[in-house]
């Protein structure tokens, strides 16, 4: 027998785990399959260390409660980044889970290629010091279908077992609350005047594709999404799809501001500026989802890219 | 802590493994996650049983060589199928290899929501006795990228460690690669005369979705590519999006007879027909993909479906 050195979940302590994995075609490539991953690890994160079986949650009432994406962030280097994963890679991820109330619950996660498990550090993880580390943080929210039983309709709701009291408390300075304010805030800018700065693109919800196993808009879909109206923009600058592979997505994230039915047309605004906050960014992309009928706002996303195309 | 009750792939002898595992968001849902996540599990059986680490397998040349999806079969019931797969279900995995050869490998996988481990048996297998067992058979050849270096020039080849003389032998009448050339001849029918029950659509190969973690088109795109245009037959037939996610896929069989690059337009030539072999089947429809630009097949798909419709 071939021994894959992979190594199940393992809880470290109260509100950290470990796991040592290797990675397979079905958590990467291109496409949203890693960052749909990340999530899972998160979900058996908390599973892990709040009381509750998020897979299988229900509120005191008996409704199904899911641990919804409400602000996703991914920081890469140019030399470590999510696109640069393929088959066969070891692994290892330290995740830590911070009290967010009954609510919502912040979920880091360290990944690197290997070593010996460490706990996360919020100061370190912020500072993001280490090229040779993804970091990846997820905010999370407990909702339930509200009465029209439909996507758009969702309302907070939290599992009778859901325990949280024993988790530490994030120092306020790095509060996703707040950057998730600041994306979102994006949202209201007024797109370039550079004509080839600024894109809309019309994307219909594709129910073969987008759609996770209880029917709600999946949080992996919006960064598909995102990367398809992406592209659009990337064309529309003159890029090649070959072009649109080499770039480096060095910094990622999505606040999640509504889920949508099947059949939902999303408005995606999409604006393109030079440069980043990141040194290693060539630019900077920014896509709004709205529902086309109703305008109202389902996503902000903004990526900062190492495009090896000046400006 | 909150024990989720899975456990790791174990070998239970020289050709079987189990495994017991949780559905999690990222293996499930009406798209292709649920086929991709058993593919991962075959690679996982063949690098317990067979001496090389398929994830990072070369040739005696050093090249990478891929498991390569050649022939892929899921059988499942009104009762059990992929798409009811949801969150928090726990499943155990029986599976087993059979032996063809140094460039090819035959894997079995029953799936039941639990029950002890057993080791698969063809007979029992091919009969698909159990209502309670998803049957999924997975047919792969290595390959390795020719000298070309594109998708469309792949050539056999098999890892210098891989180990498979003490594989069992299966029966000759279960042979997948009859099954695949029975398949690969429908590739070649006539289409049915009534307009209703055909339609061609083109699909471009989506760099943000389509291709894998070593840049080949994703076997499991393949099962995505020919969701999205049966969706396309459905609605040419006067059928809903929401009808469309209450189908009940009974059985389904991909034949790959080739990659793509990315940029290549696949043309997909749907078809129709009342009924199937299986007596719940309302529907059988077919879909063939070829290279768009050069003809070149690219692969022959067959769904056996329950529809709740009348024919």
């Amino acid at each position: 027998m071939t021994a894959l050195t992979t190594r199940d979940l393992e809880v470290l302590d109260s509100d950290s785990t470990t796991r040592t994995t290797v990675v397979r075609p079905g958590m990467c490539g291109p496409g949203s399959l890693f960052v749909g991953q990340i999530g899972d690890w998160t979900w058996d994160t908390v599973s892990a260390l709040c009381g509750t079986n998020v897979y299988t949650a229900r509120d005191g009432g008996g409704a199904p409660t899911y641990l919804a994406f409400y602000y996703y962030h991914v920081r890469a280097s140019p030399g470590f980044h999510v696109r640069g994963l393929t088959f066969g890679d070891m692994l290892r991820v330290d995740s830590r889970v911070f009290g967010f109330g009954s609510e919502s619950v912040l979920t880091l996660h360290e990944i690197r290629r290997g070593g010996p498990a460490r706990r996360v550090d919020p100061d370190e993880f912020y500072a993001h010091p280490d090229p040779e580390c993804l970091y990846a943080q997820n905010f999370n929210r407990w909702v339930a279908r509200g009465a029209s039983g439909g996507n758009e309709d969702l309302r907070s709701a939290s599992p009778a077992d859901f325990r949280h009291e024993h988790l530490p408390v994030l120092p306020a300075e790095y509060s996703p609350r707040r950057a998730y304010n600041e994306i979102r805030s994006l949202g209201a800018l007024s797109p370039p005047a550079d004509e080839r700065a600024r894109l809309t693109v019309d994307y219909p919800v594709d129910v073969t594709r987008d759609l996770n196993g209880v029917g709600l808009l999946y949080f992996a879909a919006y960064f598909s999404i995102v990367d398809w109206a992406l592209l659009r923009l990337w064309r529309h600058r003159g890029g090649t799809d070959t072009g649109f592979l080499d770039r480096i997505v060095l910094d990622q994230k999505v606040c999640y501001l509504g889920n949508a039915d099947a059949g939902t047309v999303l408005r995606v605004e999409l604006s393109h500026q030079s440069g980043g906050e990141l040194p290693d960014a060539d630019e900077t992309v920014r896509a709004v989802l709205a529902d086309r009928t109703t305008g109202r706002l389902i996503a902000v996303a903004v990526q900062q890219v190492k495009t090896g195309v000046a400006g």
